[in-house]
């Protein structure tokens, strides 16, 4: 039903293309973006298992729609962080966000991941992810009030993974 | 009062004797030690602004005693992390931890923090650092069940800064 392609490869517009698509979808600070082309170049360079990094895009026939960055918590036993997950405005509300955050829980309990947590901000301008978050079987577990700025807390989201 | 004095110099040999102490304070895994020798690389390189770490060691006529590491937390409005800190049991109960606790609080406000906050374990092995966290004005906000392992989750301490 999906419209959507997935790849996990990284290609070379990537760097420019993803980082394009966490800006226009509005819910990343400039500081937390400028690490996508690091975090892009690092998996290129190293690999997912070195890097500790894994990439999903999705992919329509207008390119990339959106893209998920995952993979394991250093110091944990079998805990996975969704590191990023950003939908291009012109592909939100098609589906695309469901598609790589499911795929990216079912990639990481195939790995052996047992749980999968998402830091996210609290507040009005979440509430599209938090709900994607939710309806995809990872409730809010936990929030810091302030964390980022005055009334903008950390919200974690997650949980055990099914099937892992 | 307090037998400590507090540097806050990178030196050639805190390499080895600071992931010695994390070692032997026994509250950090392997995997989280071996960060501490890279952390120190990049701040002896690049200095406190460019790597995002501040270090304090508390020496006695021993030597190190105990380590702070704290830092500016990227994408958030003047709030800072205590990344580390950790005590040799050779040197425990002899107020270097609240030493070290309170004078990263003191540097970081004066940095113009506003909060503090400290990311840590629940569980009985770490009941004496959440004492310590307490004690110095940084309670308890919220807890992530199972986050490192079974059992083991996250607790994270802080609040805002008396005096930034």
């Amino acid at each position: 039903m999906s419209a959507f392609r997935l790849r996990d490869r990284v290609q070379a517009e990537d760097v420019m293309v993803l980082a394009a698509i966490a800006r226009a979808c509005g819910n990343f600070a400039e500081d937390e973006i400028a690490f996508v082309p690091e975090i892009l170049a690092q998996l290129a360079a190293e690999g997912e298992a070195k890097s500790g990094y894994r990439l999903l895009v999705a992919e329509d026939d207008q390119g990339a729609a959106g893209f998920a960055i995952y993979g394991p918590i250093p110091a944990t036993d079998h805990r996975y962080d969704l590191y990023w997950i950003a939908t291009d405005p012109r592909a939100q509300g098609c589906g695309a966000g469901r598609l790589l955050l499911t795929e990216s829980a079912r990639r990481a309990a195939a790995e052996g991941a047992t749980h999968l947590f998402i830091e996210t901000e609290t507040g009005k301008d979440y509430t599209p992810a938090h709900h994607l978050y939710e309806a995809c079987g990872f409730p809010l577990i936990a929030t810091v009030p302030d964390y980022y700025r005055e009334g903008s807390g950390k919200a974690i989201y997650g949980g055990p993974l099914s099937g892992g």
